[in-house]
């Protein structure tokens, strides 16, 4: 699994223990011990596919003797109709786990489908879509590669691995240029600094400073393309703030290289998948 | 605070670990450490506010000398531009916090905004409504509450605390009486038994059966209000399936006592609410 | 496993942490790394078998060549000597495991057993046994399961998934009637009220209230037969307070639907069971 | 608190969490949140305290205003009827916390009171009491430290710290010599070796291998009364084995040092201790 | 705290909890609950401090009524003999934090002098020492903070956010340019790659690819100074492999901006820190 | 696995997720997902070996189909060049592991090796060499561990299982005697005393006492002679602070039958042992 197996693990224990006290009642109470069913996923709608090896942990740490037949990995586009895997597992088991391994996918597929659809309607543009850390509490990382999943890219992950100088810090230092000066003084090397800037002063500023990337905060089209003038390559210009899927192609024509948004995961919206159970053994 | 304070702590803790590895480069490197400075929280738009005691013990959890005046509490209704809460705190811990608190604060409250729409188109017939467990991985505490600041009321917590019998159940005990009857050899009194029900034949079965609450899945508004009538008050019954706050007058037209709605909390949208830092001490 | 898997992992892996620093050294410095041995388990009183699935997950867990031939399940009886399992594992493991395995196996059975004792004291009457919730701190999913497999039935599992009305709650509501009123207003439609009553008075006032469940607290038998000659079937009703395997017949045959023992788990006795390692190798 | 505060918080913690899925329904929905309460504890029976900081912390974590007066402290005696602390706090909090600090409550003082009986026993002889690695699964801690409360001694923590050889060590090496022999190449200067023994070659064979506790399993008086002769002062000796209050008595008139009971901890009998909500604001 | 407080404590807890079983034997049963003593810390040898806030939320952790005055703060340097801070507290919490406070103190300090050390050997060159992820399980956040102290720089955190493209992934691409070629596809565009090179060839694809540092591995000087001239400033240049206090200098003098030293975590030296505590109430 | 493994996987698996906050970015867009490699250790100077085991879990962890054949086993001496290990796996999964894998690896080593020094400097003399406290959070299991893995001998593991008398300790009972009075009243039987001496007189107090171990704390070498001289095999004796590889020799030779040495840990050197991917399938 390309993302850290430990951090999954602990992900859906945390999540089964949310949805178990002690035992599934209505799973145990009535259906047999030992019986094993057939099941399916599929999609009630288009999208891409995003979490299909996180689903599929579920029930492999429910049930060793858990087998699967994936139909498509992770980033691949579904269509409405389509059957996105097969199963077979010991009932009691694909019952205990199907809310959990569905709440995780569905989460995971909604937000690469909102992506690529975000990627498409910048198509032919140099721009990229990124995600922002607006996450849900405990859920980033799965969130990070759902975006990337979905043809994105990834903003920095965390407040550790990128500054990202704001107005607040601009002000206790006084200015744009000492702030970038006072970082200057402790960065590591690896570590880029990206510039919010709100009008060309700060963005000349944030040029004359040296910074890596400059954020066009909640500019208007025109102000974007001004700045991406004056910048003409010398930092990387990413731009933020209200963008939808209405808008980004003409934020994209702007000559941006990023567009983030928050939306991407603040209000990811579940892709409509479903998991049905054959009867076996009747 | 009325959710189990470990919880909540907990989820604090791992949030912030996610988006700090080990320092906040920016603020660390540009603000002085004992620098204070004022903040608050302005709504970009209406809604119903929830988690606002979670938001500030993010706070109080970096900086034990955090202050704040609360303007509104959980459940209250804000307007576009209302002021919600006035804090005072170390600058450093402000920045490092605020991502964090907003993440959390933006989810429940535009659950609660969600849902408090939902209950508004309802009002005046008797129906209730409720969310599922279509919840986030380790977020459903803190999803249920919100639902419940939102005027709604909750299904049932997890697998442990009421039955549902799905066709699957159903099918291993061959019908729906006996399911019940396997049921009543085990289940302790305090918990109920739902039985999922989609077509009248069912909903006789489950009537007989004794099921103490019926959902109807997916049926259209007649069977909805067929379905009310056969049942006529001896079971609470339970619309469920694809209600939107387009549909939902219509379907809580049909008499029934609950509907629940997965979209709550599965694609549920963040609030629009912003946190401001004013300057103190420049 | 019936049982959450993942809490019952958390659980061995913690109490074996508490029976080793780093290694045990009374097996590392005087058995062979390599030495396997044969075991088996061997009842030294009559009882009733809980907990034998985590038993041998503390071994699965410790020795992945672990093997065992269960000759019970978890809810069957057992008479004195009665082999109840053999095994085979690496020796270091099986000595290293023993103590910890046992301690829970113990446990589980003792309160099994007492279960049983008190359900065929029962027997005849239409009284069902249950726990209560003074459960030993992070065992209560054990306990409640060991109830289960003794043949009694659960009672609400936390103070989430079911009211229970105590003179505090009446107190400040003004009443067990607007008490009542005051849960209706917000609970949610998959959760009883049991309501504590110590007086026919207040008997009247649940049943006029519409408690799902009214609990005969400390009552005499013949106080508790008035009480459910006027309830008359119209709520579940509970006997609880000091029931001993020596009274509890009697407080059956007052007709109560469930009588609840906080002995069954607060003061459970250890099932008398061993281990035995044979020699193989010698 | 003399226990390690962070084991104890954890324990509190984890077991409230057990016990609230997300909000106490019956204190949320009827008790307003402002409200205060006096509270106290009085005993049900005559008994030794201990666990009463425990008690006071599951208040404290949950409501920083919590106050109280503790009439008595860890180890100290009480009679029927005596009130053990007086306690002022949030009702809502001393409604979520009542069950969970009373079960820990319950428990400790058990142990303590049972191994004060223990004690009583044997006064005058020269035997000390202790427990085993009987523990509960999580509850070492707590637990041994009841014992020591209740006027016993503890005996090993666990497997790092004190070397017990049992027969199947003794028969990897050839001999209970060669074992000793053997520990003796690798052992911490720290560490001391005890060795069972379950007849008088075997304490002949552990004496001359120089094992520093010789425990005498399961034997009879006279074979006791005969070993602790041969012993002599020479080593520790340790009487073990279906030691009950009847029988402890003549077992410490053999002379033995120190006298271990498994029952003192794994077959607990919670104290009656109970506590009272009074009714301050009505 | 510049650190993540949460991470702090819970290093803390875990470190403590390894160093108590269950209780400090040896305070608890010779010093008297209530006692209170003064204590302070002195420097054994010159150094520069590291981890005094982390050293003292040991004590306050388990002592809220511990209080001290620092000295210093970390990142100065102090002189043999030189006290460092003067603290008070209850004397058996003194005791049972002493060894785990120092454990984590003298290590970081012992981090930060030797940073201290390689800084000072290259100042006046333009070169910056940092560390690698050479680092210690679960200590990474306060070694790279103790090298920071010292007055070094900080390389990339973790494997997520900076590349560094080592020959395994070369080959598996095909060379430096399809390498880079192929993270350009995906890459955020906050994190840097950098490139191991081994010889001016794969300096020269390095710089040809536009890895942002070019990492020199193992070179002789007379390579790095060629390298460096080569590269001329259009890449950043890190010396690695074998660098000491000793050949630091002529490392420095070849003109690269950064020189890594793995020995600055993998072998940190203890600080020699000793606490002292007097005692106040003979 | 001689250690415990359910802490062993704690250890691998915090510090994963320290080295990867959610993708490896190198391995993940650089390397093919189904691509495997062979790998091996080799050792870059002379050591003895420890943490083979701990070594291979990590990549068992992260690959189940990981294979590999030890050459060597822990407290197996090697000589620079050696090849410790072969292994094959899932390249990405080597890579991901490799830098985890060598810090446990090099850090336990580098302990067993200096260890192995010290045992042979006092070789001939009856003194054994341990290490004390003074280990790292979290690490103490690993670190102690590896001085049994040197040939040394692990003293007391906390703070619970052995009794350490220091100044504090005395001087609150007002002398060694009073002190170790006080201990024999609630002291379990397993447990030794220790008393730290620095002068003959407190030596001799230690002997009357009946101290089971008496510490020559930082005493010279005469002082050391007379002391061991004095004791006459009455305790153990124990030569502590500022032991050194140069002065071990002199201090075993006064005769002491321990030499605790806290830089066996407090200031480990990591072993040099380098990991080698080769390239499998150009």
């Amino acid at each position: 699994m390309t993302l850290n197996p430990f951090y999954i693990d602990e992900l859906i224990k945390n999540a089964i223990s949310e949805d178990v006290n002690y035992i599934d009642v209505s799973g145990a109470f009535t259906v047999p011990a030992g019986r094993r069913d057939d099941a399916y996923l599929v999609a009630k709608g288009d999208g891409v596919l995003c979490g299909i090896d996180v689903f599929t942990r579920v029930f492999e740490l429910l049930d060793p003797t858990f087998t699967c037949d994936k139909k498509l990995a992770d980033g691949d586009s579904y269509k409405k109709g389509d059957v996105l895997i097969e199963m077979n597992g010991v009932t009691t088991e694909l019952l205990r786990g199907e809310r959990t391994a569905l709440n995780i996918l569905q989460h995971m597929s909604g937000i690469a489908t909102q992506t690529d659809l975000a990627v498409k309607a910048v198509k032919g543009t140099g721009a990229c879509v990124c995600e922002t850390r607006k996450t849900l509490p405990g859920l980033r990382a799965i969130e990070k590669y759902a975006v990337l999943c979905g043809g994105g890219r990834n903003h920095r992950y965390n407040l550790s691995d990128c500054v990202m100088l704001k107005d607040n810090h601009i002000d206790a230092c006084g200015g744009i240029l000492p702030a970038v000066a006072a970082l200057r003084e402790k960065l590591g090397h690896t570590v880029k600094i990206e510039c919010e800037t709100r009008c060309m002063d700060e963005v000349r500023d944030a040029l004359e400073a040296g910074a890596d990337i400059i954020m066009l905060d909640n500019m208007t089209p025109q102000q974007m393309a001004d700045a991406v003038a004056v910048i003409n390559g010398r930092a990387v210009t990413e731009a933020s703030g209200n963008v939808t899927l209405d808008n980004i192609a003409s934020v994209a024509a702007c000559g941006v290289d990023i567009i983030s948004m928050g939306s991407l995961t603040h209000s990811a919206k579940a892709a409509d998948i479903s998991m049905k159970i054959r009867t076996n053994e009747t």
